[in-house]
C-alpha cells in the first residue's frame, strides 16, 4: 500500500454505485487525460490497497488490473471524487502507453 | 456554430451509444477536469451546433445546457473522442464555477 493511502479506505463506502459502475478518468501528472474506464467497489478497493490502477471491464465482466497483460501499469498517485460521489479521477504515472492501440492516450481530437 | 466545428458534424454517427449514454469529461484549457456528465446523440449535436456544452441529465431525464439556470456556460473549444468511441472530452472555457456547490470543479481530492 502506498504511504498515505490508508486514509482513503473509507472511499468505497462513500461512493454511489446505485446507477451502476462508476466512470473513472485516468489523468497523468501533467493534466493529460489518458483513458476512461469503469470502477466497481472491488476495483476501487484493490486500487487503494495496491496503489495501482484496477478497473472493472464491462465487456469481459471482470476485474482488470491495467497493464496485467501489456505491462503498462498505472501507479496511482492520488484519487479525486466528484460532488455526487459517482465519478472518479485517478491521477497516475503511466508506464508506456495507456491505449491498446499503441498510443499514449486513448483520446484523439475530433477532426 | 463555431468556426471549424462543421468538420465535427460526423461525430454523432461515429459514437457508440450501445451501452447507453456516453460519459463526457469537461476539462479546461489548463488541463483541470471540472466535471463529468453524460451525452446523448442530441446533446452532442447541440454542442457541435452551438459551441456550448450540452448534456443529458440522468436524474431529470432531459437535455440540459450547462449554465442555462446558473449562467455558468461552457464554451467548447475542442472535442476529443476515445478509441472505443464511447467517451468524450469537451475542452472548455468555463464561465464562473462548474460545480453546483459553488466550486470551480466538481472534483475534490479524497482525504
Amino acid at each position: 500500500m502506498q504511504e498515505g493511502f490508508k486514509m482513503k479506505n473509507t472511499l468505497v463506502n462513500r461512493l454511489d454505485f446505485s446507477k451502476g459502475l462508476i466512470p473513472t478518468i485516468a489523468q497523468d501528472m501533467e493534466g493529460k487525460i489518458l483513458m476512461l474506464a469503469y470502477s466497481s467497489p472491488e476495483s476501487v478497493q484493490l486500487t487503494i490497497d495496491e496503489g495501482f490502477g484496477w478497473y472493472y471491464s464491462r465487456s469481459r465482466t471482470q476485474l482488470w488490473k491495467k497493464g496485467e497483460t501489456s505491462g503498462n501499469f498505472q501507479r496511482v498517485k492520488n484519487i479525486y471524487v466528484d460532488c455526487d460521489n459517482d465519478s472518479l479521477i485517478y491521477l497516475i504515472e503511466q508506464t508506456g502507453n495507456a491505449c491498446h492501440l499503441g498510443k499514449y492516450s486513448c483520446f484523439t481530437e475530433v477532426e
